[in-house]
């Protein structure tokens, strides 16, 4: 901060931390606590792009990374999981971020189905260093919704991801 | 999808449309529902390269469109709202997707100081339609937590931000 | 640097400046240079996202900008400028990095159309300061070439795009 | 195209080609034409995220992954590489769009230097498929260009630089 006063626009030297406990209680997925396997779990090379002017990564590019991780697993499933009457819209994002990420890195982002609708689809996440699971990045949940595109309304899960996320 | 069940890594054809109610309660911020005055509107133009595959706004992009108009908020208070020992971080969003946003879109972004705690700030959104405010396209809210970089420990928020914010 | 000489990977403080005249000889669109009527001029409000670690916006953005510039002036134009046997592909794109860009600012990017040919356009521009035309910030070109996707082969410029870059 | 001949913004099946040879001739580096051994390889993965619209990578993001090798080469050079009066800007780019490239896939981005100046670089590139290095997306080249921050003027190239890309 300069001596007048006036505010920077970009504070350059931020170090991100640990959100603190007591003013944002932790979150995370029971099952990722309760150690169950992942449904999926995908590698992520942090982009240098990813970074922004803070020198941490982005906010948003958190949702890329889950993103991608969940569009490698859906195209992992085993039978169609979705056609012209049933495609899947994002409805809702939660993201803790744990810890900042720095560049060069790599990431290991597991996927867990936190809850299997009728409808929608929960699947919690946890985005950890490749080289130690143990390093929590981020934790949270997205929430997937099957649709059909004409009419707008929500239709049941697709048989290959129920069986896929059961 | 293809005569083979295979599946196709990009459903083209998806059209987005509101979370179903009775799967993902709505859960909009309480001040915003109240009808009182945002802390701060930005006005956000959409970009073509905002879209993804599926031809509407990728999700990560409303962490985008936020962090814009937060910056721009920060950037209009009157007084330091960091120095060295005193720097935001974000630490946690919620992000509900109402409804799919097109190109070209001309968009408004409405701030809400949700909760102010020592060391944080709530910051609820909507997301709505530059030429119709009753057109919701987001709402949810980050959670901001100013931090010592030397240290990592939380730390009072800075009085510009709290006389802002109140 | 640190003392020891290992390199960081991330110049934090660079400022970035005009690029040297000797090294780097300017070729400016002749078409610009001569102060020929633009073509479209598109308004950009640079996002802070647009920053990268060294606090300018991103070499890759520019060509964000002139995208969303050209796709504003396309749909602008008065017939059909592609049909399912032709349609525009970015065949190459050169661009000078005249100055850095700051956030907040904002934009203006000039188009002009530097050259017609049968199956492709080339599009000049200058992206300048919204406030002070003078001020560049970028000059360069990208060429369209509009393809029958069925065949991979050039076609005929569409006529309203021979017309409106005329 | 509708039937009323009012243009769609988004041209959806478009499917890219190759640049066509007679209107966009093919300007290679002499160095990639040889087959000298690149300055530098990097592995990128293509995130789905870096589709556009038309579901294939976005123009700008040959640039992101461009500036991953670049960076991931200088932080490889045995030396140091910049100091707070030596500082690389990028001053120009050239990028020739061969192929489009989908989601997914495994690139591989061969740096090579094609010219070496007293204060400047000029890096060509081919960005190639990770499994077939005939199988070429692009080509082209950018110009660093050190200078010190603090004048604006261009300064000699780090010695470290200087035996790394000779």
């Amino acid at each position: 901060m300069s001596a007048d006063g006036k505010p920077k626009s970009s504070p350059r030297k931020r170090t991100a931390a640990a959100a603190p406990q007591a003013e944002q209680p932790p979150a995370p997925s029971a099952q990722a606590e309760r150690g169950s396997a992942p449904l999926f779990i995908a590698d992520i090379a942090v982009r240098w792009r990813d970074l922004d002017a803070f020198n941490h990564v982005n906010n948003s590019n958190y949702l890329t990374y889950l993103e991608e991780s969940r569009l490698q697993w859906l195209s992992h499933v085993p039978g169609p999981w979705f056609d012209e009457s049933a495609m899947p819209v994002l409805a809702a994002s939660e993201i803790n971020y744990r810890r900042p990420i720095a560049w060069p890195a790599a990431l290991r982002v597991e996927l867990y189905c936190e809850r299997l609708g009728n409808s929608s689809l929960t699947l919690a996440h946890r985005i950890v260093d490749a080289a130690d699971a143990d390093s929590l990045y981020s934790d949270g949940r997205v929430v997937m919704v099957w649709m059909d595109p004409a009419s707008g309304k929500p239709v049941p899960l697709p048989a290959a991801i129920r069986e896929a996320a059961a």
